[in-house]
């Protein structure tokens, strides 16, 4: 499983004052606590904070200082882009592209040029599909693209757009349904990813909702998840699911393993 | 979700010896729990304790005075079920045909008889199969067989026979597939159940494999389980992955609305 820490994100109240006060502390001790906790990648975030890129490069430059990990930089923007990815130490995952060509054809050259992953969502100029199908029509669009950059399956993760639960209830069928599909592209597959936090929503149960939903989406091939790593049910859960599904051999101590 | 209590089976020692010393409190206590918890039907197995059917008419009748709950007859003998299931007040459950055309015959007209429903194990004279095309493939003797018999695809439970994730580990992979599969039978499908209590042998995260299995196996059909009813963690995962399902509409408080 590929557990991309969510935490690092001016979303969050304590890291949108560190960058404001340039607090590098809070920075590094979430990407230690994360790194600790098993992720595989920190997203780093700047969000609405600024729109400063020294701001960007300064977070994945605390991040670094503290983690070997490599940086989900979580931006759609090409410019930020040019001039954070040449600063990560290790070939970064980039957090996204839609399906739309023009944006496709502004990140996917950066991809290909840093032998970098990027992140696909499945919608495109009129928004986010509400099928499976068009989920897949839009997967198919961005695997297309990505072949023409001389972008590899291993180097996509698609993202079927997750909806919340409580207000969009049938969607979930069809974003599982959807996953399933994206294993047909290639062999192997892309890898399948989503942003777990807005399935639960104004959900009373939010943390199992978060696992259920994650859990039965393993069953359909996601291999990856934008996720709160320190939720240690949720990763239990997921770790479990992989071996069901046959990806880690099984060892009674798999979740003790996994934590050392 | 159809919640098939297992506990009311003389494989557990306070069963076993109610059974023998015809103590109709236990009996009586396991039903009025497993009612309360939720379950959908009672599982009543006599198991080799005794091959008295009296004592399984028994086991029955103690059930039935605790609970309005209607049975699952355990038993794959077809003269302990001519005499038990006459005395079920609701028609039952019965657990198990497999799809061998001798089994079939002695027990599918029974089932059409009475309007019972029946689980369908998808093995064949030569045992449990070891992928998930051979159990697709014994799913369809069973909904064949069943079809010639007037017998309907709501009456039937396809099992896709679990086995141990320590021992077995690359079987539960071909188990989720099939599911998936029995799902294109027919329309309404057959419904999907599958014995839970297997899968985590020997394991040390008994309670996590269980769930997380069973909550995979909902993302590919599965609408029944024969699980331990009490365990309140399994029932809540299983309640969320039927909403993800859209089988059940969302309301904030859907588990305290299950277990009021």
């Amino acid at each position: 499983m590929i557990f991309i820490g969510e935490r690092i994100n001016t979303g969050f109240k304590d890291i949108k004052a560190a960058v404001l006060d340039k607090d590098a502390d809070v920075i590094r001790q979430w990407a230690v606590k994360q790194t600790k906790a098993g992720a595989t990648y920190l997203d780093v975030n700047l969000g609405p904070a600024s729109n400063k890129v020294e701001d960007l490069c300064w977070m994945i430059e605390q991040t670094q200082a503290a983690s070997d990990l490599p940086i989900s930089i979580d931006t759609n923007k090409p410019s930020m882009l040019k001039e954070a990815v040449p600063m990560c130490k290790k070939p970064p995952l980039i957090n996204s592209t839609t399906a739309v060509d023009e944006k496709m054809d502004n990140m996917f050259p950066i991809v290909a040029e840093h032998g970098c992953s990027i992140i696909g969502l499945v919608m495109d100029e009129t928004g986010s599909p509400k099928s499976a199908d068009k989920r897949v029509e839009n997967a198919g669009k961005l695997m297309a693209k990505a072949m023409e950059y001389g972008i590899g399956p291993e180097q996509i993760f698609l993202d079927p757009i997750m909806m919340p639960l409580k207000y969009m209830q049938d969607q979930l069928k069809e974003i599982i349904t959807a996953c399933g599909q994206f294993q047909m592209f290639s062999d192997p597959p892309p890898h399948v990813v989503c942003g777990l936090s807005n399935v639960a929503n104004d959900t009373l149960h939010k943390k199992l909702i978060n696992r259920t939903v994650a859990v039965m989406m393993v069953a359909n091939g996601l291999d990856a998840v934008i996720c709160d790593v320190m939720d240690e049910e949720l990763v239990n859960a997921l770790l479990t699911a992989e071996l069901v599904m046959n990806k880690q051999i099984y060892a009674d101590s798999y979740i003790q393993a996994f934590r050392s």
